[in-house]
């Protein structure tokens, strides 16, 4: 497990559990096992198994985990996807942490495969953007990834997308690519974000490797995949809903990028029902 | 700024930027200044203003911030909410994090804003639930006070809540508040939640401050409204959409929580602008 | 463990052993195992059995331990608490903080026992304040409670009390206890302190959960307590010394709160010998 | 100041002030300025002016110190210490943790300071040990400075002192003494720890630097100052009254450690008057 | 300034000062004021003026700073690099920290643009590696920049390299590209480590975009370059000294890497001149 | 294992894998064991056996090691340090930051040999100083002690070491050892830089304990160990060769120190073999 999973898991217990669960430490005996199980309320695709048993762990290093399903799978409602064993007041304690991660991060995988579905087979990626919840960017583009889409950039830092404030700065589409070209990092490719045609054609004469068509219409979009004819690869991005997304990898683009995905997921339902053992 | 919040943008700064956002670094020279002006593209309750100023200023500690509103505000799409000036990479480098935020604190208070209108003047409060985001608990909820609800308990730390869980290890409702009542701190009251009639009598007699419905029907909200009879505060929780609400107050409950309004908000739409200063 | 005491541990631990023990490590061969055995100097009710164990695992996570008593226990002189076999040189390195954790919670629980004992099954609760060593509060609130006492608030977030402070600033115990009831989190009570009979009036008056009363002397706390007529529960405070408590107990106040159980307790002698095993 | 203080100021906040101060966060106006006065209820010699003055700036970085004395002065019963004006939220949260520190640092200093004028103008050194509070070390030995005391080692990595269980470990004084010699770093001195005058005569033998006596009678010191005879440092510890401390220097001793100093002194009162700025 | 560079610089000093430089808090006044001045005691590409103006202001926020060069200057022997003015203490403190950070990364640079002399304007980059000191790579990767050459990837995240380990686990050189063909990020290239001709066609067909050529002697690259005609980037690794350099580049090869520019550079010497202000 | 060593590994994996290591993951099922051996490219003196140990298993913690040296010990060329068997993906993430820490260390340890060699035997001790690598001095220092030679003061908090800048500020040799005297830990003796033999005469009359010449010349040593006589430790430091050791431990001096061993030792050559597990 990443290093800043862990911090996230440590601060997430913190903010819920600060210095104790005044309830389950007045109610509960610190010796007494009991038995949790999560359950899925609605159909899903469950992301968070290991997650949760991570989670758990912090509380009780001994717990003991049986997983009936795996990140990615199709859970219908009512199943089970995972049983813990071990201290009552740790899966007291734990739940209510261990519940908000799997709902969140299922319901972006949920989505993302609802998304999926519409243009499978067709030679296009969907990806993700940069737009996730602060501090949960990790989690939340392994989610995309579980639901069956691809990952954009991670950060600034692995990828090059020069944008419109970049090429106001630079005074051009070309200049801005040739700038970078000079600069970048011999295993980073350069995207450059167009808005018209004329841009376009400047980006394919300075050489970018990726173009993203941002917020065009269907015309233009069509004209620019032409201009490109596979010179570069075309991206394109923009309050794209799910029913465009069929005529969109018609047009021949090779990604599709979609902030929806993640910023505007909603959490799907799931429980932890826990009780003493016996 | 509570150290928990700036440890929260200090690692979603990190996660955006790592070890340097590769496009603006080569692109832009660190001396160049710029103007970046954040503006709401749709109706919303804002939330974020001045924590858009602390994230900027961790990457230019000097920058200038002219605010046009305040969190809590309604504001309309097309309205400019704040700008800065200051360096033009930090701005560039800032930007999706500090919009990150506030789309979805402003999210979270539009919904909060379009519940709470529904029992305007009415003697019942609308509160939120820990089903928060991993992390941005006390942001969420401090959107929670920003769209017009008030917050249940922050964690498990300052509040009691006897749940199913708890009653099923003490071996009933009486039990479980009775034991309580010798150990809670006494400044705490003592909240329990009840599934039925006779559970919620077991409360009233075992002096219960407040009881909590749980997923009654109208009908049996009524009854225990009925045998509650101003002798504990009542809340009512589980599945509750808005326009249920009204409902629910005129059966004279005193608390109604609602998990969705941090689970279930989508974000609402912010953008900046940013260009190089004249 | 709660994460900030296993920050605590770790911090007590660098202060002492900084980049290492010159001493331990340039005499004692790493690979040596001892027996380390700590002992009650003095009577005492111990506390920091499983901490001491916690603290020694952080220098050999193998280290085997045998407790003689539990936390809360009163132990006599000469007794042994808890003894250790491990690493010679984790023995010789952790001993020190080891010690230095257990005489200061030791040594309040003691304190905590004997005031205890003053009003053994009067109808009364002694609790302990917010005057505690910084850093150390959730382990001196553990001490109080393993003397036998209550704790009042962890801190200022789980428990609401206005004081004079608060009031000047409100304009008054009416005006202030009102603001407050509009604006608390519903599973908090409201405690105020009032100086004198006309304050307590006002704060019965505005519906207080709790009423301490500030360094009054014995008639005005017995004219306090017969305006309040269990509408409220009554605390009293400030420099309240181990030979007044039972007087102050049978004038029918609910709680008794004295900072000196934690900013004046000294420290307990407790000693532990270390030797090579055979 | 230095970042381990840093950091123990900031969990020293965070442990009181959680996710946040309810009674004034609810009852005072986040812009509202107010006066605080932090004044002394018991003579005493004050320490912890600066640090107060850092905790206050944690919470209002802009808030107005105007100190009356210096650490390490003589303070009458009732004299004003220092006053702060800053923002009234900052100084009601900031106030108990101020304090909490003050009193226990002011206690340490005041306690040594009573010990030291015992043994005014002679040539002995009174010094402390490493039993402090855990976290604290730091401060409390500030605090034995202040009080006119001089600091024994830090911890263990910037002092040798051999003990019985080294010298077990070692099969004697002389071995000890001998093995540290080839191998301690060559800016350190060497103490070894004896308890009887055959071990004191081995430790003089091996060419010790300074040498501990450890509990040993009036007698038996006697006889070692005199086999010593000026070739090591004298120290002599354990269970040292502050009336034993004349007759100790008038035996030839050159330091005196006493670990009440730091593990026995109790706080002194100190408080905090706040009021709102006119 | 990163804020991984602000640890890294807070626990350099924490490193080095520990609880307190006893020298000279014994010997300097705390108010006293200081210059200490910076000088090149060898011809160099100095590193690390605004570095070491950020070590001082940890000690002492208020420091003046005169620079008199900036980072990639050539500064000859007996040069002042940057002069201080603040607190003597502070100066005496952090001079041995800012000191050890400039010689190592002036020393990289130094040797670094000696390297880049001997190929200058022609069509080939020098780059370095992953063969950094654990946690410096952030300087160092800058050092490399400032003496003249480029950056390989920044770490495992920022570039896809497959090695001889990967291409053996998945089977050849074309299974392992085309499986990274499916899945890697669409900003990214993929570069694959070559032993021999039959590797490089292998590559070339698979359509890899940077081949890199290890280990092999100049006719085996001769034959390469000829083999991949352009259509990958061709990089050349392994055990290459300067003045192989040349030849090299008259290959036509695109990147040269070269670890020993990090891994083997030697300090440069650097000393800090500091005295009493009059 | 210490904790700053802790958090040195941590964040050397940080910077190296960050949010992932793109090339591994997509090509190695996270289930495949692989086998990895540390083997020697020269001869060398093999530092951070132990030290590879603790950054595998952060990554697999349940990684088997078997070791074939151990630190200090020397190896000859093709020999293999260490052999790991665990998951394939931590070897590979692992691998590049295990070698970083293994080839510097080792490099420092096989120079410091080298130096020692020159004068076994001799009744002088060969020393490091404080210039080494930020972050590592920790690491460096130890592997200074497995080169053969021993440790100067780790930092500033560990010994007293008065330089020119404090004479001057002290106003002369004499003056500043004496103000040291009266406020010097008693443990810690007081070293003393000096430019020549009036320098030298004032040190001996202060009772300096030892005495540094600093960048003297052999005449000059030879007359400074003639005024000293034995009566202090004699120490030389400033750009001493290999070639000149002999020369120096002729003059009786007693302590050699010597920056280079730290700060211009070059890495040398170690290689990890990873392979798949059958």
């Amino acid at each position: 497990m990443n290093s800043s999973v862990r911090q996230l898991i440590q601060s997430a217990l913190d903010e819920d559990i600060g210095p104790g669960d005044v309830t389950t430490e007045n109610l509960v005996d610190p010796d007494r096992m009991g038995i949790g199980t999560i359950m899925a309320k609605e159909s899903m695709v469950v992301v968070g198994v290991s997650l949760s048993r991570e989670i758990i762990s912090f509380l009780d290093p001994g717990v003991k985990v049986r997983p009936f399903h795996e990140d990615g799978h199709w859970v219908n409602s009512g199943e089970i996807v995972v049983e813990f064993q071990g201290s009552l007041q740790a899966l007291l304690k734990g739940e209510r942490t261990a519940l908000n991660f799997m709902q969140r991060l299922s319901g972006i995988a949920t989505l993302v495969r609802s998304y999926v579905n519409e243009i499978k087979d067709m030679p296009v990626h969907l990806v993700d953007t940069r737009k996730t919840t602060p501090g949960l960017r990790f989690l939340e583009k392994y989610a995309v990834r579980m639901g069956g889409a691809l990952n954009h950039r991670m950060g600034l830092y692995d990828g090059i997308l020069i944008k419109d404030n970049h090429i106001q700065t630079c005074g051009g589409v070309g200049q801005a690519v040739n700038r970078m070209k000079e600069k970048a990092p011999h295993l980073l490719k350069i995207e450059v974000e167009v808005a018209n045609i004329d841009q376009t054609k400047e980006a394919v004469a300075a050489g970018a490797d990726v173009i993203m068509l941002d917020n065009m219409n269907i015309s233009e979009m069509e004209e620019a995949v032409a201009v490109i004819n596979k010179r570069a690869l075309v991206e394109v991005s923009g309050n794209i809903s799910r029913s465009k997304l069929k005529q969109l990898a018609d047009l021949g683009v090779d990604i599709i990028s979609i902030g929806a995905l993640t910023h505007s997921a909603r959490s799907v339902d799931l429980s932890m029902n826990i009780k003493p053992a016996v």
